[in-house]
């Protein structure tokens, strides 16, 4: 069951499978921080990465922007319209805004803000729907896709 | 005249000085982009820094971002808890959510929202009363503090 105002196209559900995929590695491996994202471009991926935080100790270096920044040196600009974020879970705050700042204007995720809890979101009483409408919707979501392949990993009882 | 839950401190109202000196000399020299920012800890600025986003290719490399990522290394903790955020213009919605994520739970800036336009901002009808809100007023803000010094360089004509 889906939330959003978009419906995945087979190339993103193809790219959702594979960042879940590697979601679930890194959790089978016992990693920390287990967040992943893609960039998608022309029904390619042309980004991959994972939360580096922990690695760089940069608390920016979020799954998501760094595969933004992948994207952006991959391509030699830094205007990623066109492009797609998908992430394993709802983009943070801060992902979305540096999202906007791409000039990407679709995204897609698996585990949702309801269900993992507020301990992944730092300003938790604004939901997506309340950044949708903060730019005149903008961009368009799609949240809960493959959400099951996840859901144990961000449970709530497992944040932290 | 300053808007915001808390009054700067001396070492503070110092250290905008110097921020936003930092931003005049920036525009002064026909810079683009310019933003500028300082982390203050035991009332010494421990790290400055100005927007890189035009040098790295790197959308998320905003002044502030870049200062907070500074402190770290600095510090070498990513717990930036006790920290103070100086920007010379009010922190856009990616800043003030990696400041979250830094622990930082206080911020000034020069500039404000609602007297720049909103080219700075990507959620622009979020105001950081909204964000305050949001996380329950875990941080305390002060915006418009030397605001005039830097007024010229923000002005809505200017954006882009």
């Amino acid at each position: 069951m889906t939330n959003g105002t978009l419906i995945p196209t087979t190339a993103e559900r193809d790219a959702m499978r594979v960042v879940t995929d590697h979601a679930c590695d890194l959790h089978a491996q016992g990693k920390d921080i287990v967040f992943t994202a893609a960039i998608v471009k022309d029904g390619e991926i042309i980004a991959r990465a994972r939360n580096e935080v922990a690695d760089t100790g940069d608390v920016s270096r979020h799954a998501e922007v760094v595969a933004m920044a992948k994207a952006t040196a991959a391509l030699g600009t830094r205007d990623l319209s066109g492009a797609i974020l998908i992430a394993s879970c709802q983009p943070c705050e801060m992902c979305l805004s540096t999202m906007r700042w791409a000039r990407i204007d679709r995204v897609i995720f698996a585990a949702q803000q309801e269900n993992t809890g507020d301990a992944f979101f730092r300003f938790p009483k604004l939901t997506i729907r309340d950044f949708h409408a903060a730019c005149d919707g903008a961009f368009d979501w799609c949240g809960g896709l493959d959400e099951h392949r996840v859901a144990h990993i961000y449970a709530p009882g497992d944040a932290g």
